[in-house]
C-alpha cells in the first residue's frame, strides 16, 4: 500500500510500505477514507533528526473496518470509524476516568513502542480497537464530503480544541481569549461558543482564518503580537482576560499568554510545547494565582458528546479544511500548510 | 517603639522606630497582642541585600485597634482585630472576588509603595482598615494563650494551608500528598482534613512535625526525599497522588511534586517559589495533563469562614507554634526557625 513517511527536516515522501496485517487479537485493520495533515505533525517537519529508513506519520483518520481480530467486540468489518489521535484500551483506571492519553496499555501512532504506523497512509493496523475507535452508523465512503471532513475533525483538532476550552472552565458568560488561528485555535473558538463565552478575543493575523473565528464565534480579533497585541488584548478584555487558550506551543505564545491573563485566571495549553521550562514564579503565575492547565486532548473522551451536532450539521468544524490532495500529493500538503497557504489539508486515499 | 528590622542575611534587629499614625482618613493603628516569623521571612533571611538602613519585616499579627482614621467604619478603638499578610480594599474587583492579595489599592507589608511597615513590632499602621482588618468580638488581649495563638494563623499559615487544599480541588475521598513540614504544610494537611480527604500523605522528616501533622489528619507520613521519596508516595498512593499540596518555594519540592502526581491530578503551590523558570513542558506537566495552580492566599478571604471552628476549639492551628519569645528577642527567633530548633515562634510584645 501506498504510506506516508518522513525523513528528515522538509523531506515527506509517499512509498510503497507493506500492507497491515491483524497481529493481535484486539486489532481491526482500517482502510483510510480521509487523513489529514496536523499542525503539530510541522514538528518533526521542521527539526527532526534525519531518519535514513524513514518513520511513518500522520495521527489523524476516519475509515471503513476491513477486518478485526478474534477479541474486537465494539467494531466490526464495514463499519465507518473515527480513530482518535491516541491508542487506548477503554478498561484501565484513565481511559474510564477520560483520559485515554495517558492510557496505561496505549499509546500515539507511528510509535514503534505501541507498533503502530501513521493515518496518511491506505490503510491502518489499529490496536486496541474497541477501546480506541468510534463507530459511526449511517456513514460511508460516499457520504457528502463536507461532513466527512467535519467527523474528521473529531479524530484531533475538534477534540483538541475543545479539551482546551474545558480545561480552561468556559461556561456561560465567559471571557475567552485565544492564542493562534490555526484549526486548533479556531475550533477552540467554536468549542468556546458552544460552552457558552460571552466574548471571545481571537490572536491571529491571516484574515482568511480570523475570518472563520468570527465565524465560529469570536467577538474581537486581535492581530497584533507581542507587547503591543498583550496591550490590546488587555484593554479589550477590561485589563486581562479570565481564560485563555494557548493552541501554538511555542514559546512566544506562552508568553503572551502569560501577558493577557487576569489575575486568578486560567491558561489552558492544548498546544505541544516546542519548550520544557517556562517561568512559573512569583512575577509570572504564582504571584497573580494563573493556573496552568490543559495537555493532549483525550479525543477518544470527546466524540461521543461532539458527535450528535457533527451529524445534525449545527456544528461544521470541517471548515477549516480549505484544501484536499490526493495521498501521492501529500509532500504537497507538507509544504502548503508550512508556508501557511493552506489552513488544514485534507488528504483522500482513493 | 520597638519594632524588628532586617538588614541583611542573618542579621536582624529590634531598633526604636518612630511611633506610628494615622496618615490617611481610612488608616487604622493597631497595638500587636502577638505577631509571629513565617517561614517566608527565612528567605530574605537567608538570601536579601545588605542594606544599611534596614526593612521592617513582620507580615503576621494580630492586635487591638488603638485609633481609627474618619473613614473607618468597621473597626473602632478598642476592637480585637486579626490582620491578613496582604493590605487590600476590600471594594476591587479582585476583593470581591475574594483574590485580595490582587487587590488593585493593596499591597504587602513593609512595602514602601504601600507604605506600610512591619508587623513585629509594637504598633502598626494599617492603611485600608476596612478592607484589611477583620474585627473578632469577645477576645482581649487577656484570652488564652491557644486561643490567641489559633487566631495568629488566620493572618497567614492557616489560610495559606487552606488556599493549598482548596486550589487543589481537595473534597471527600481525596488521595492528597503535602509536601513540607513547615507551618504551612502541616495546615495544608489540616485543611485537607477538613475538606474530607480520605488518605493524606505528608512529606516530611521531623518526627516532632509529622507527628503534629498525623494529629492534624496526616494517613502517612514519607521521610524520604528525591527519587526515593517520589517512588515511596507513588507506592502508597497507588500511582500517584490525584493531589499534591507543595508547601515549601524551593525547586526540589517542585521536582518532587512533578514526580508524584498523578496523570490528570493538580499540583497547588503555596510555598513562595525562590525560582522563576520550571519545567512544564511534554515530560512534565503537558504530556501528563497535570494543572498547576496556586500562588499568594487571599487570607483576608479565609479569616471569617475560618473564624467558627477556631473560636469553638474544634480545629487548633495554633498547634504550630512550639516556641514564644518576648519582642526584644525576635532575632532568636529567626535563628530558631532558620536551624529548625523551632516549628513557628510566636512574638510577645509585652
Amino acid at each position: 500500500m501506498r504510506a506516508t513517511y518522513i525523513y528528515g527536516p522538509g523531506d515527506v515522501r509517499v512509498i510503497d510500505a507493506p500492507e497491515p496485517t491483524i497481529q493481535k487479537p484486539s486489532d481491526a485493520l482500517v482502510r483510510v477514507v480521509r487523513a489529514c495533515v496536523c499542525g503539530s505533525d510541522l514538528h518533526p517537519y521542521h527539526s527532526m533528526s534525519p531518519s535514513p529508513e524513514g518513520v511513518s506519520i500522520g495521527h489523524e483518520f476516519i475509515g471503513v473496518v476491513e477486518e478485526t481480530g478474534s477479541e474486537v467486540t465494539t467494531v466490526s468489518t464495514g463499519d465507518f470509524v473515527i480513530a482518535p489521535f491516541a491508542v487506548s484500551c477503554g478498561t484501565c483506571e484513565f481511559c474510564r476516568a477520560g483520559l485515554q492519553t495517558s492510557c496505561v496499555n496505549g499509546g500515539f501512532w507511528n510509535d514503534a513502542a505501541v507498533g503502530t504506523a501513521g493515518g496518511q497512509a491506505e490503510a491502518v493496523r489499529v490496536p486496541l480497537a474497541d477501546g480506541t475507535l468510534v463507530k459511526v452508523p449511517g456513514i460511508t465512503e460516499a457520504t457528502d464530503d463536507a461532513l466527512l471532513a467535519s467527523l474528521l475533525t473529531l479524530s484531533d483538532v475538534y477534540g483538541t480544541g475543545w479539551h482546551a476550552a474545558v480545561k480552561g472552565g468556559v461556561t456561560d458568560g465567559s471571557t475567552v481569549t485565544v492564542i493562534g488561528d490555526g484549526a486548533v485555535g479556531l475550533l477552540a473558538v467554536l468549542s468556546a461558543t458552544q460552552l457558552g463565552a460571552e466574548r471571545i478575543v481571537l490572536m491571529g493575523r491571516h484574515e482568511a482564518r480570523t475570518d472563520l473565528g468570527r465565524e465560529f464565534g469570536a467577538t474581537d480579533v486581535v492581530a497584533e503580537r507581542g507587547e503591543e497585541g498583550i496591550a490590546k488584548v488587555r484593554d479589550l478584555a477590561d485589563g486581562g482576560s479570565h481564560i485563555v487558550l494557548e493552541a501554538v506551543g511555542h514559546m512566544p505564545a506562552y508568553d503572551q499568554a502569560v501577558g493577557i491573563v487576569r489575575p486568578g485566571g486560567v491558561i489552558s495549553r492544548v498546544g505541544v510545547p516546542q519548550y520544557e521550562d517556562a517561568p512559573v514564579g512569583f512575577g509570572s503565575l504564582f504571584g497573580p494565582n494563573i493556573t496552568l492547565t490543559g495537555g493532549p486532548a483525550p479525543a477518544r473522551a470527546y466524540i461521543e458528546p461532539l458527535l450528535p451536532a457533527v451529524l445534525d450539521g449545527s456544528v461544521q468544524p470541517g471548515k477549516v479544511f480549505d484544501r484536499t490532495v490526493a495521498l501521492d500529493e501529500t509532500p504537497e500538503a507538507y509544504a502548503a500548510m508550512d508556508s501557511r497557504e493552506a489552513l488544514k489539508v485534507m488528504v483522500k486515499p482513493r
